[in-house]
C-alpha cells in the first residue's frame, strides 16, 4: 500500500476492477535484490507482469530479461533490453519459435532433455544452453511440479550431447519453487549443480554459470525473509558446495520484483447467507479466479485484503468471484476473515497482486473484461 | 470430429493452436433440444461460447438466451435477440449493471438472496425474479459448489420479499451441475420446487415457472444418455411433483449446445522424460491450462485426443501446457494413453471442445496469444 497508489484511486476513481503498480516499488525490489546480490546478475521472469513501463524502468536499471515466449523477447527488446540481456528460458520451445529467438541475437537457452537439445541445436547453432534439473520445492507455496527440469544424472548426459552438436554447454538452472519462505532452500540444487559441474569437468566440459532461478516470495499475510537473508544463505551454499571456484549466478525474480508494487482495487457485489442459520457469509466480489487472482487455485496464494471498516469485528467469509462457474470461488476451505460491518458496494483492495494477475486474466470469460492495469 | 473440420484444417492450415466450431452440429443440438423438449424454452448459456456466429446461428433458430453479465446482453442483442428473449441469470449483479439490463429492456432475473432482490427492485422496478436453490450436483463432473443458490426453506422467504417490493416472483431455478451424467438428477430439485410453489400458493403468490437450468453433456471419452433420455426424466418428474398442473419450463443448456461442435488443434512442443528410468512420458502441447483447457483444472474434464498414430501402440503419459508455469499440467494424476509413435511436431486434435474454452483462455500469459477461434 502506497500513498501513490491511494492518491491515484482517490483521483481517478477507475470504474469496475483494476490493478494499479507503484512503480517506485519496482525500482526499489530491484536495487535491494543488486544491492544484496552484488555479484549476481538479475533475469528479471517477465511473466510475472510484462507491462511496458515495468520493463523499460528495469532495463534503464540495467536489469537483464528470463523471457517465455518470442512475444516477450520482443517486449524485452521493445523496453530497450540489448540480446545479449535476454534469456529463452522457457524449456518447452517450438522449434521455428527457436530460430525466431536466434534471429533476434537471442545467445542464452534452457533446456531439459536431449529432444530440446537437438532442436536448439538446429534452430539457434553454436549458443549457450543450461540444463535445468529438478528440485523437490518444499517451502513454497505455489505448488512447483515435476514439470520442468530433470533428473541431476540425467542433466550430464543433455549437456554432453548440446556440447556434442556444438552448442556451449553453459550451466545449471533450477528453481525453488514459487513464493519460497525457506532461506536454505537452495542448499540442495547447489550441491547437486556443484556435482554436475565436477563430473562435466573429469570430461572436459567446463561449465561457467548457476542459474538459481526465482522464489523470492513477496509479503502476503505472513512476513517474508528479506533478500539479504536470502543471499547469505545462498553464498554460503555456494562456497559449501563450490569452495573457492564459485560460478558465475544469475536471478530470475518476478513474483520478489513486482508482487508487492500492485494493489488491485475491486468492490463487493453482493453479500449472503444459503439459509437462516448459515454461520459463514458469502462476499462476492467484482474480480475472481478468471479475472486475474488465479494464484487462488487451491487456495494458494493467500491475498491481504483490506477495507475501509478494518478495526471492526470480523467474522469468516466465503470469498468468491463475479462469474456464472460454480468453480470461481477463492477462499472457502480456510474462510477468510472480513468485517461484519463490511457492506454491499464497498471497496476493497488486495494488497500484494503486482505479479501473476493481469497476464492470467482471461480474454472475456462471462462478458467480464480483462484486468485493466495502470503504472504509475 | 466433423467433415468440414477436416477440410477447414486441411485447406487453411492456421498457424499454432486453434478452436474451430462447425454451425451445422450446434444446428442439430438445437434441433434435438427442441425436438425432445417442445414444451420447454431453450435459453442457451451464452458464457459456453459466444462467438457472434453461434449467437446469431441460434437466435435464427428461435433461441432464448441466458446472459451473466451487461456485455453477454449486448451480445445477445446484437446477434438478434429481443430483450423479451434474453435473462440476465447471473444471481451476482452491480446494481449498475441490473439498471444497463433495465435500461436494454431485460424483464427476467436471477436472484439468491433478499439482498439481491432488493438492488433488482431498485434498478429494475417491477420485473420478473426466479430464485435459485441449491442443489447437491451428484453425478456431475465438473465441480458444482454451494456458490450459487440457497437453501429451499429460504427461497420462500426471498420470493415473497420480491413480491412484497414490488417484483413479480416468476419461478424457481436449480442447476444439477455441468456434465451431468445422472439423468435423473433432476428430481430431487423439482420436488424442492414443486415444495415452494405450493407454499408460496398458500400465501397468495402464483409461481409460473421453473427453470431446469444446464447440466446436460457433451460426449468427452465416456458414452453419454441421448438428449431424449434427460427429456423423458424431467417429463416424468414434473408430472410426478406437479400433477396436472405443470409449470412453464426452460432449460440453458451450454456445454450441451456447442461443446460437440468444436475442436481443437494443436502441436506437440516437446516429448521427454524425468531421469533415464521413468515410466511415463511427458508430452507438452502448445495450449494447456491457460490458454483454453481451463476445464482441466483437478482433470475434471478429459477431452478425446486423436493423433494421426492412433492405432498404434499406446502408453501413459502425463499432458502439459506450454507456459512457464508448474501448475499448467492437463492430466497428471490419471496420465492419458498416447501412442508410442507420436513425435514433437505432430498435431494432436482435442475433441469436444467448443464450450468453455476460448473465453476462459488468458489475454496473454508468458507472451502467449489467447485461443484463436474459427467458426464454420
Amino acid at each position: 500500500m502506497t500513498a501513490r497508489i491511494i492518491d491515484f484511486l482517490n483521483t481517478r476513481r477507475p470504474d469496475g476492477p483494476c490493478l494499479v503498480v507503484d512503480l517506485d516499488v519496482v525500482r526499489e525490489n530491484y536495487l535491494t535484490f543488486a544491492h544484496a546480490l552484488p555479484d549476481t546478475r538479475i533475469f528479471y521472469a517477465v511473466k510475472a507482469n510484462p507491462a511496458p513501463e515495468v520493463l523499460a524502468l528495469l532495463a534503464s536499471l540495467g536489469s537483464n530479461f528470463d523471457c517465455a515466449s518470442v512475444a516477450e523477447i520482443d517486449m524485452a527488446l521493445a523496453a530497450g533490453a540489448t540480446p545479449d540481456r535476454i534469456s529463452y528460458g522457457n524449456t518447452i520451445k517450438k522449434e521455428r519459435d527457436i530460430a525466431a529467438a536466434f534471429a533476434r541475437g537471442i545467445d542464452l537457452y534452457s533446456v531439459d532433455c536431449e529432444a530440446e537439445v537437438e532442436k536448439v541445436a538446429r534452430a539457434a547453432p553454436g549458443v549457450r544452453v543450461f540444463c535445468r534439473i529438478l528440485c523437490d520445492g518444499a517451502g513454497a507455496e505455489w505448488p512447483l511440479s515435476r514439470k520442468f527440469g530433470c533428473e541431476p544424472e540425467m542433466a550430464i548426459g543433455v549437456l554432453e550431447h548440446a556440447q556434442a552438436l556444438g552448442l556451449r554447454a553453459y550451466g545449471i538452472s533450477f528453481h525453488v519453487g514459487s513464493q519460497q519462505g525457506n532461506t536454505e532452500a537452495w542448499d540442495g540444487a547447489l550441491a547437486s549443480a556443484a556435482g554436475i559441474f565436477h563430473t562435466l569437468a573429469e570430461r572436459g566440459i567446463q561449465l561457467g554459470m548457476v542459474n538459481l532461478g526465482g522464489g523470492f516470495p513477496t509479503k502476503y499475510l505472513k512476513d517474508i525473509p528479506g533478500v539479504e537473508n536470502y543471499a547469505s544463505s545462498i553464498d554460503a551454499a555456494l562456497k559449501r558446495h563450490f569452495g573457492n571456484r564459485i560460478p558465475e549466478t544469475i536471478i530470475e525474480p518476478g513474483r520478489g520484483m513486482v508482487g508487492n508494487a500492485g494493489i488491485i482495487k475491486s468492490e463487493v457485489v453482493l453479500i449472503s447467507k444459503k439459509s437462516a442459520d448459515d454461520e459463514v457469509r458469502w462476499v462476492y466480489l467484482d474480480i475472481g479466479k478468471f479475472g486475474g487472482l488465479a494464484e487462488t487455485m487451491d487456495e494458494s496464494i493467500r491475498y491481504p485484503i483490506r477495507t475501509s471498516h478494518d478495526g471492526d469485528a470480523k467474522t469468516p467469509c466465503i470469498l468468491a468471484g463475479p462469474t456464472c462457474d460454480s468453480a470461481d470461488v477463492l477462499y472457502e476451505k480456510a474462510p477468510y476473515e472480513l468485517p461484519v460491518t463490511l457492506s454491499i458496494g464497498d471497496e476493497v483492495l488486495i494488497e500484494g497482486t503486482g505479479a501473476y494477475t493481469t497476464t492470467y486474466s482471461a480474454v472475456a470469460f462471462n462478458g467480464f473484461q480483462p484486468l485493466a492495469s495502470y503504472i504509475i
